[in-house]
This record gives C-alpha cells, sequence and structure tokens, in this order.
C-alpha cells in the first residue's frame, strides 16, 4: 500500500480526494490536514464520510509528512501552495498540486496572469502539467506534478485536436464557461448565499479569467504556435459540472463533421476518460455535465455551424472530478505504474 | 377601455398576456382563446390567476374577436399564426403578432431559416417589427406588430449599440445565450422532464437557431452593412430568465469601457425599459437575469478584454416579459398612444 | 402622502418593504436605516431596486425618523428591537414591528421560548398582533403592530377555522413546515452556501421552534381553549415558499371535506388574500407556495383522511410577502384607513 | 459469475440496477428487456452508461430469460408485474420483484388500497419482504422477494424500533414526507415538467398513499399490535432523496435522547447501510439526503420534544437505491450468499 498525505483536506477537493481513495486498493490515506479543523472528526466537515472514515485532520507539518507518507496531494491556495511544495519535495516525497503554483512554465506570466512573483520559479521546469491526455509518459515519470485548473481541462481537451490538426484560426478562440457552485471552493460570501446563488446565470472575470495562461500554454505547446484564448465563465445554477462552450472560426470552410470525428477519435484513442458524445438520437445529443456527475470522464462533442464558418465544440466535466480530485488519481496511477482508471471506474450517477 | 383579444391563451406567453393586462387600467381582456382548453376556467391552466380572473377560454373565431376586440395579440406557434392574423386585419383589427411568421421582412429567410413558404408576404412590409428601443416611431402608426423573439430581443439591444458606432467586426459576432426552461414553452416532453431537465447545462441547435436571422436583420438595418451572427444556445436550471454573452472583436483596440457607457447611454437614452449594469461595488457587478425576473427590463453591460481584442456585451431579460408578453404590452401602449411603461411599473423580486 | 420609515433596511424583508412601498401611492418612504450600509445607495444591496430609486441608507436615528416620518417599520432581528421600538412610540409615532419582540401578551413566554427578559413588557398589551384575518379591527386603531412570523402567519391561518369550530384535538396538532431559503436571512453561512444548501430536505429545530409560542397564543384566544402546537420546519431547495402541512386529528369521524369548505368559507369570507385551493382538475390540486409566489396571498387547501382520522390542512405562503412585508403593508393599510390591498394587488408570477 | 436479468430496463430504476451492476463483480447483466425500446442501445434512454455498455434492450420473453439468467429482477409498473413474475417463477428462476404486487401479505389488501384483484394471491405468502434490516435471513433463502417501496423503505426503518419497543402510540403516527422528482418515474407530464415542477413544495395524495398498506404490515408485524400510519408526501425540488419526518407520540414523557439512541443502536447493530445521524457540531445534523446521494445508506436521526410529548424520527434515502435498485441488489447479494454490501461500497457525493 502506497501512503499518501492529504494537504489541506477541508474543502470541497480535499474531501472529494478522500472520498475516492476511500475506495482505492492500492493506497491508504495516512494524513489529512487541516489548520482550520484539526483536531476534529473529518465527517464533521465531509458529512458524506460519516461511517467510512475515523481520521481526524491533523495541522500541517512537514516532518510528519515526511515520515508518514510516500507521496502527496497538496490541495492548499494559490499563493500558498509553491513554499509547501517546495519543503515536502526537499523530503524526497513525490508530491500532485492542485493549486495553480506549478502550472505554468514561464515564471512571467505568474506576475502577468496572478499578480503575483513565483518564490521558486526553478522548480517549474520539474513540475508536469497534469493533464495525462496530453502528458501521459512525463507524468508517470514526474516527482511533481501541477493538477490542472477545472476550467482549463475542459478547455484544452475540447481544443487540442483542432488545433493539433491546424484546422482554425489560433487568435480568435473563444470559451465561454458555465460553471456549478462547488468550484468557488467552501468559504461562504453573499455571492454564494443560496437565496443568491440560486438560480443565477451570473457572469464573471469577464475579461481576464487566470485559467487562460494555462490553456494557452498547452494548447501553444500542441500546436507549436501562438494561440489567443478568451474566455468566460459564468455560474449557473447547479453545483457540479462545467461545460464550456468553444467557438471557434475555420481556417477551411469545408470542414465536415466526419472529420471532425476523425480528429478527435485519433487524438484521444486510449484515453479512457473521454467520450465523444454527438447523437441524433436518444436523451443525450451533445455534452452536458448532467450525465457524468460523479464520474472521470470528460465529455466532448462539436458542431459545425456554416453559416458562420464556426466549429463549436462542448466540453463537460464533473469540476471535482476530471477537474480536480479525479483528474489527481489518475495522474497518482499514472505515477504508481497503476493502471489509469483505478479507484476511478465508477459509473456517472442519471438521473441526478 | 380598449377591449384586446388573446388568441393562443394557455401557453406561457398567453399566460404573461392575462397577468399584465389584469392590471392595466386602460384595456380589458375581452377574449382568450384555446383551441385544447376551450370552455375551461383560465385559472386551471394558469393557476396563479386563482381568484383574479373568472373568464373562460372561448375557441378561436375571427367573427367574434372582430365583434368583441379592437386589437389582438396572437400567440400561436409559429406557422399557425400567418393565416389567422391575415384574417384577423381583414377585419379592421390591430394585431400584435408573438409568433416568428412577421418578423422577417425578406420572404426568401423564412424559406432558409424555417423551411417554410410564408402564406402571405404581401404582408411582411406592413409589419412593424416591435422592439420599441429601435422603432418606436414605427410602432406608434403599425397596425401589424411583430413581437421579437426572446433571443433577439436580448442580443440586438446588447448589439446594437456596436454595430451602430461600427465598433465591432459585423462578421465575426458570437451570442453564447443560456436559458430557462419556460422558453421552451409549455409542453413535456422526456427532455422538460423535471429529472431530465433539473441541473442541465444543455446545448442545443448549436449552428443553427431561427432568431438569427432577425438578429441579422435588425442589425444590418442599423448598422447599414452586412452582419453575421453565430449563436448557440444553452438550458441552464432557471424557468425564466436569458443571458446572452456576446463576444466580439473590436475594430479599434484602444476602446475603452468608458466609451463604451457613452455609445449605450447615447443610444437607450429615453428607454424606461434598459437598465445599464456594471458596478464594481455592491451585490450585482454585471446583468444576470435574477435581479430582474418578474419586470420588463433589459439589463445590459460590458467588459473590455485587453488580451482578445474582445469586448463582451451581457444582456439579461426575463424570456417571458420584455423576451414575449411584456414586450407586447409595450407595443400595445405605444399603439394606443399610452405611456409606454403602462401596466409594466412592477419592480423585479428579489431575492427569487 | 403618509411618510414612512424602514429602521433595519438592509436584510430581505427590509428590501420587499421598499419594493412594495415603490408602488404605494398613499405611502413615501422617507428613511431606510441599516447600520451596516449607511451612506451605501440602496440598489447595491437591493439590485432589483436599480433605477427604481436613488435611496442611500443612513444611520439609525430616533430624531432623525421623527422628524421625518410619521409611521416606522423596524425590521431589525430579534431582541434588538423592542428598546428602539419603545423609543420610537415616545416621539409619538406609530410603529409596525417585524421582529418578534411584541407578538406575544404574556412575558414570561419570552424567558419560556427566546431564554430573554423582555425590556419593555408594559408595551406588550398595546401592541396588536398583525394578522389582518383575525385582527382587522385592532389592526386599524394600533400604535404598535407586531407583525406575526412567517411560518405562524402560515400556520395560524391554517388552523384557526378548526380550532374555532372546535372539529380537532387541540392537544395533538403537528405542523410540519417546508421553506425556502430567504426566510433565513441575508447572513451568509455555511449552512446557506449554495453547494450546501442547493438540493436540501434538512429538518432544523427539530422541537422547539420559536414561533410555536406565537401560533398557540392566537390559536387558544380563537378557540378559547388550551392549544398545544408541535412544529418541525425542513429547509427545501428554493428561495421563496413556505409551505405549512397541518396535521391534526378529528373529533367527530364523521366529518365531511363539504363541511371543511364551510368553515373555511365562513371564516375569511371578506378576506382579500385569502384564496382556498381544493380542486379535481387543472395544473394545481392543493396549495403550493410556487403559485403565488410574487403575491400577499394565502393559500389553504385540505383533505380528510378516513384512514387516520386525520384532517390535514396546507398553507402556502411567500415567506417575504404574506409572511412579512407584504403583510405590513396590509397592516399599514388598514393602520391608516385605506383599502386593505393598496399596493399589494400583483398577480403571482406563474411559472416561476 | 450469476447471470440476471433485468425486466422493464428503460425506466430509472432499470438504470440503476444496470449502473450497479455494472460494478458488481460476482454477476452479469446477460438481459434487459424494454417493450418500448427494444432494439435501442441502452446508453441512448441512460446517457450515463455510454462508454460503460453495449448492451441493447430485448423484448420480454419468458423462454429467453429462463434460458439467460439465474435471477430476474422485474422492475414494471404496479400490475403489470405479478403475472409476468408469476411464469418467470414457474421456469425455476428466483425473481426480485420491484413492484407492489408482493409487498402485502393479504390479497384483500389489494383491493383496499390499489383496488385491483391480485392475480396470484397463493404467491403472496412465498414473497419475502425485501427489507434486509427486518428479514435478512428469510430473504437469503427466498425465491420471490419484494422489494419495498421507496417511501415505506424510509418509514419502516424510522419507526421499527419505536414500535419494537412499544414506546410510542401506536395508532398516532404521522409520517410526512418529501421527495424528489426521480421518484415519480421517467414519463413527462404537464405536472414533471421542469417548468411547472421546479421549486414546487406539492403535496400530493394527501389522505391516501398506497404505502401505507406494507408501513403497517411491517410495524403490526414487528410490534405485534395494530398500528395506523398516516402519510403524505410532497414533491420538493430535488431529483433524488425522501426525508421521512415521523411525528409520534411517546407513552412515556420521560423518554430521553439516550434511550433513543440505545434502541436504534439495538436494532440496526451489524446493518452496514443504516447510519444514525444526531450531532451538535459540524456541517450535518439530522439526516438529509443531500448527504447520502449515490449510497445505499438510509440515515436515520431523532429528537424528543418535550413541549408535545413527541418523538421525531427523520430518515433520509436515495429514493433510486435504498428505496430502490441498491436494496434489490442488497437482497440478491443476500440470496447468493455474498457480502451484503457488494457492489454497493460507493460513498455518498459532497457536494451534489
Amino acid at each position: 500500500m502506497v501512503r499518501v498525505g492529504i494537504v489541506g483536506g477541508s474543502g470541497y477537493v480535499g474531501g472529494e480526494l478522500l472520498r475516492i481513495l476511500l475506495n482505492h486498493d492500492q493506497v491508504e490515506v495516512s494524513v489529512v490536514t487541516s489548520r482550520k479543523n484539526k483536531g476534529d472528526y473529518v465527517f464533521r466537515t465531509h458529512p458524506n464520510l460519516r461511517g467510512l472514515t475515523n481520521m481526524k485532520f491533523s495541522d500541517v507539518d512537514v516532518e510528519s509528512l515526511a515520515s508518514k507518507c510516500d507521496l502527496v496531494f497538496t490541495a492548499l491556495p494559490h499563493g500558498s501552495s509553491a513554499k509547501m511544495v517546495s519543503r515536502i519535495l526537499e523530503r524526497g516525497l513525490r508530491v500532485i498540486d492542485l493549486s495553480a503554483d506549478f502550472r505554468l512554465k514561464d515564471p512571467r506570466l505568474y506576475e502577468i496572469w496572478y499578480d503575483w512573483k513565483h518564490p521558486c520559479p526553478e522548480l517549474l521546469q520539474k513540475a508536469v502539467y497534469g493533464l495525462p491526455e496530453l502528458h501521459r509518459d512525463e507524468i508517470k515519470g514526474a516527482v511533481l506534478v501541477a493538477n490542472p485548473g477545472c476550467m482549463a481541462t475542459s478547455a484544452i481537451l475540447a481544443l487540442a485536436p483542432l488545433i493539433k490538426e491546424d484546422m482554425i484560426e489560433p487568435l480568435r478562440i473563444i470559451v465561454d464557461s458555465k460553471i456549478g457552485s462547488s468550484a468557488g471552493g467552501a468559504s461562504p460570501t453573499i455571492f454564494t448565499h443560496h437565496a443568491e446563488r440560486y438560480g443565477v446565470i451570473r457572469p464573471y472575470e469577464a475579461g481576464h479569467h487566470r485559467h487562460i495562461a494555462e490553456i494557452e500554454q498547452e494548447l501553444a505547446e500542441i500546436g507549436k504556435r501562438e494561440v489567443n484564448v478568451a474566455m468566460t465563465p459564468h455560474a449557473v445554477n447547479t453545483v457540479r459540472g462545467i461545460l464550456s462552450t468553444c467557438h471557434t472560426f475555420v481556417k477551411d470552410k469545408d470542414i465536415t463533421v466526419m472529420e471532425l470525428w476523425r480528429v478527435y477519435r485519433s487524438l484521444y484513442r486510449g484515453c479512457p476518460f473521454v467520450r465523444i458524445v454527438r447523437d441524433s438520437q436518444g436523451l443525450q445529443r451533445l455534452p452536458d455535465p448532467k450525465f457524468l456527475i460523479g464520474s472521470n470522464y470528460c465529455d466532448l462533442g462539436f458542431d459545425v455551424d456554416g453559416h458562420s464558418r464556426r466549429i463549436v465544440v462542448f466540453s463537460a466535466i464533473d469540476n471535482l472530478i476530471k477537474g480536480a480530485a479525479g483528474q489527481a488519481v489518475q495522474n497518482l496511477n499514472l505515477m504508481l505504474g497503476l493502471d489509469e482508471t483505478k479507484g476511478l471506474n465508477v459509473p456517472p450517477l442519471h438521473p441526478i
């Protein structure tokens, strides 16, 4: 059994890591930390786990992590993670970091997008961007994996085939995302108060969302050209789920849906968590997070809009699973040489 | 008192017309028809009106309309409306038609977008597109007003100032709409079944939505140039409300938010139902239908995205009010020479 | 124009008072106070009122209230209200208090149910319990009206006819209430965080809800006998609305639905805001807050359960309107000698 | 591998059986039938299973079931199931029936509660009521298991300890249930249309719900005395989940919460799917289906109401799992001599 620690276990991502790892037969969670809740039972914060674990939160202590763990998940807020990760790595542990602190290769991008000077830029080149569909082999050997952002995951998986095949204008890419409330974390504010958050269709960070930086980085790498992405997220009335609608303009106006099937299938062949959803019959015709809640799937679908010379790509994930904890466990499996799907073979719930 | 009839009163738009006109002191609803429910009490179909009206639905009968009404609202499905409207007009009544059948000036567009040959194309030039913010004076003298589509209303009001001032690329306009379930009408299907419709973020008609035709028509007229609009709607988990997010690319990269304030204020000065929402403080920063449910407002907001040379415009309405019945009453007021806001001076509900 | 003040205007009840009074043609809101938000525009807290008022919150100041107002609504938390009300009354103003501080006649009940010693018990006899359906005439002459609690309003109106006619066992009354999130107020906590509050069916205060005291007081008065009420509220996934299900045991097992119609009609004849909803056809068969949101109605319905010798009564209200601000305006109208429905003649929205 | 068939696989319960059994390592689903959808891929009806199964629905054919299956789940509507079950049993297969057709021992009760004459009353004595917490040993040897109703499961588990210990008045039991939309099945009607069903707090079958018959049967058996249950269900705005609030009157007024802990623990010791939830700290204090969605748990909690001499018991389940398909698999495991939890060890999702 591999012993893992979870640093920052009281948030929603920490809770999901615990939930998933409880059913993972090669891994044992030996430590879960929370400054705020140290000494409390985990199930008081994550009531779904009542009866499933008697663990308590402990305070963060690198020595204790070093003695009790082989690998550590860090689920701390952006900016708090970098130094902690650096100290854990020094003890020889492997780390999967769920913050944004190691996702970007170029330290200057942190100054531009995060208004933050990276405290350990030398680690950025060591870190592997933890999107298995694009970086599977690098992840296997990584000591530090930077788990992608939830919106970034949905957007990159949607756009990578089109960029790789040079099918769209790379400087006119629009990602219009719709997202559930769990993506905002577990801290209540007036904006997340049920009476205020229920029923909303609420845009935010209209012109400058931080996930753009990692999306452009990854797409530029796969496309070997400059890419410009405009992203606007919208809070909608559900708890889990992201749908990213990617509006792109085709280079060749004669593109067909058949060709799109080919490029998507080609890039994601052998990827157990990517499903292509484009159907003319049945209850579901295009991706919708409703049909994958509780699973690690990313559902991708597309349409060609001849009127406006667009390709529209839809990408749906459960933001806490493929967008965070599930993808982290997928990375863990790869790092440990296990089957990529271990602990993640859970069919989605329907209806939900 | 002006006597009005409502043809097609059992749908949600018919119900809203009834609700609004109950509180309109210059108008009396003398007939409300429904083939399906003729003879039934209106409140059995619209239970909110229990205790407020004892009207019953009658069958559709043009002679009866002619004798009992001065003006008729037709709220029939697209395709069923044209002939009925033609017959009512022949009796000398004025008509506000809430279907799509008279919105387009060019009869060939019905063949392209609706796959339908218009049965009375000669009426199309007579009809006035009933968006008071753009056609106030024409509406006053109209005998036939074509009430705009709900998504079209939100998109046209959002984009008109930018097109008028020639600020954006007219052939690269993306409208990403999010919409509540009431926009789909009152007929149940498996797609609208609560267990299937709750919590969705579901795209549909990804590449070819019919409202595009009227949006392009109106924007081309105001801009005096060709306009191409790409629109993709998404069903989200609420009953009322549309948010249309309009992603546009600027012509002049030095555009400022200040200039946007100027052009929006300038076009909508004197428009009682347009509010500009762009705030750096308080509970609401940008348009969100949640804050206008129950009212005839269209809230418009915008942001400049320097990274991608975009202007993003957000447009929120209550799809059944400013998107349908409320706008129809606004048109009625104009046609009758009344204050535009009569019967519509209802503050939105919050929280809801 | 009567000049009214609203003390405690930043909560949801304060917002509703403002919204309703904006459309009241005999009343002008001259002051609205908020300690927390003094100096801020009202529409920053109540964004639905954007464009409808340019008022700002002021600090609470009794002298200022005395000079600017003829009547004051106090919408402060329980315990903070009593002294403020006392000081306002001393200046000769009339007061409608929306807290619990003047609802109970017997000061000892505050010690039992609220664990609080009333600071001005002499005022309790002066205060009139502001349920117009039971105390219309007293309210007309009152200087201090204690506006009922939202769950109390729904329960008392449901049970009064049965108690008055001595039809049920008075010591075995169960009120099982379901309630939307707006009833919990505008302050965010982890329990009201959207991700935690969405989709709940969450019981709370299972055995000891404070509204029981006023329900028992009012029912005992109308029945002239001791009454014992057990009440258990449940948070459900909506913002507005209460449904109270009252399970009662009949004294005479041969009671019929017809007799129930008679006793309900008899007590509520002439009450403009009580509707009896019991239908065998149409979309709505029994009360459901969904069909009265936005209005001041209380919908009552009932069924006889022969198997268990029960009468079940269902009572639905909009908790912020008939359960708070709307009822307060109804009381205001009575106090001013106006038509009871002034400013409240707004049909509910459907669908919502 | 045990080969099982699912008759009636296109409903929500059939879909859940498929989902759960996909992850059950001792069982293989060899047939899934649907009259309506025969020949169609299962994932077109249950889109969550896309990529997980390539099965198609077949028509119902008893010979085919007999040759391909060792055990059959029947998930047909009440009234359609009895004859089908009888024919399957004749082929020597074991059956778990998810309809109501074999739950009642006394055939006359079907005439009273279901207005239906049972076609094979001789089978009623053979059938075992499939609530493992009360009938574990009988289930192990059964050839026909009648899987309990969802509301019945929640109510019986809540009340059994109190009835067994003779702590409450057996003729004054009130069960007030709140329930999600999936319990109404997959067929759309105007009452389940999203615009009509969203946000409701809608009572139905106020005085005569059919599940009462099985609740009384089971409680009378465990209590060895007559029991009368009054039940009123309410539709609320969620898809999955039931909360049954059981209002009971104590016999001995000095009952304490401590004693309740004892009797609940005592009856449910060794029951892996019953959790007792009564906490004074943390996010969850009492049962709420939100915290067990996706799992086979039944969460039970209670409170003593000294004011009204009540015990209130709260019982939460996922209606499609512990209320239907999960419990059926629990019964399957027992019938096959497997660990009761096989295939059901899935932690609930939170937040959801």
